[in-house]
């Protein structure tokens, strides 16, 4: 083979590598983590034996479909780690990540789902989930966080924020940023005003 | 006809409608409020000429379809309206609302949909928001619910407590009364200790 040709070819398998990652994010936002193998081959225009070379498992194709979103995620909560009050830091993550979410559904249910057989996305979520602990912790050493507040209720936060609904996205991220404040002003020790006017539009005739 | 005949055709078209009615709750639930007439149709296993002679408009068949819960959401605020301290009524009648939608996510989702050509649903469910609206502004008089939260707060809620997922009915219904208190605890005007241990089992190797 001439090296054109070899250029060639390693540029096509990158070129499907990429379909396929993007029609696999845009296949779990919409259907779900559930969605088949052969759906995904589908939005990407590509056959099913090319899916499978690539990622073996459906496991594989989660992780590669969101490892930016979850290093993104970790690099919130390790600058999260560096902020001198612990509280304040908290808080700034658990805004940041569920705005994260926001963005991005499939991400925010892979996130929170029962998947025991994602081996390499349970590893990032884990990682990404212990920091969150560490920093619970010191937030509450410091007396920011209320002491009766455990992890799960981060995770509950996160299930929850994968309810709202709006428009559009910048209406969306704007119901998510409310919500925050509100699990946040509910996780408080010391309860301040909220930060914003809410943010959801909804259909009523009925005004406060 | 005998008068047989005449009973066993109203016995029938009775039982149609109770099948077209129950098979409009489970789809709306599975698939959403755009569920084709043609599914409820399908899942009723009747005609669809049959489904539109009985509902001529996809909001007459959203309205019997949640004609009950509608009723339970109602009667939840006329009690919670009786209860002598505004804040424990307002209390008892989120902890309440959001404990059915856990039930039926279809409701939930009719409840905070926009869904402006719905007007018989809208009508039941303006009536009960503008009870809530009632009930928050006493609870804000006597104190109990903090001046900075509004009715979109409480519909933000019930969106929210729609996206969490559990494995059984029974779980579900426990986290939706973590996060009822959790959001209680956002809304009170004098924080207290949370009330109940987490109920949402995560699928984590990390613990608190």
């Amino acid at each position: 083979m001439t090296e054109q040709l070899v250029g060639k070819l390693r540029s096509d398998a990158r070129d499907n590598r990429d379909r396929i990652v993007e029609a696999a994010r845009e296949a779990f936002a919409s259907d779900g983590l559930d969605v088949p193998m052969r759906e995904v081959a589908r939005r990407a225009g590509v056959g099913l034996a090319t899916v499978y070379r690539r990622f073996p498992t459906k496991e594989a194709l989660l992780t590669a479909a969101f490892a930016e979103q979850m290093q993104a995620c970790e690099r919130v909560l390790d600058e999260a780690l560096t902020v001198p009050d612990p509280w304040a830091g908290l808080c700034r993550a658990i805004d940041k990540v569920l705005a994260l979410h926001a963005l991005d559904s499939g991400f925010a249910r892979a996130m929170t789902a029962q998947y025991p057989r994602v081996f390499d996305f349970a590893d990032g979520r884990d990682r990404s989930l212990r920091k969150l602990l560490g920093l619970m912790r010191r937030a509450k050493e410091s007396g920011g966080l209320r002491p009766d507040v455990v992890l799960e209720d981060v995770v509950l936060a996160m299930m929850a924020n994968d309810g709202i609904r709006a428009e559009s996205p910048e209406l969306r991220l704007a119901a998510t940023r409310r919500f925050a404040a509100l699990m946040l002003q509910s996780f408080s020790a010391r309860p301040v005003p909220l930060p914003l006017p809410p943010a959801v539009r909804l259909p009523l005739t009925v005004r406060a």
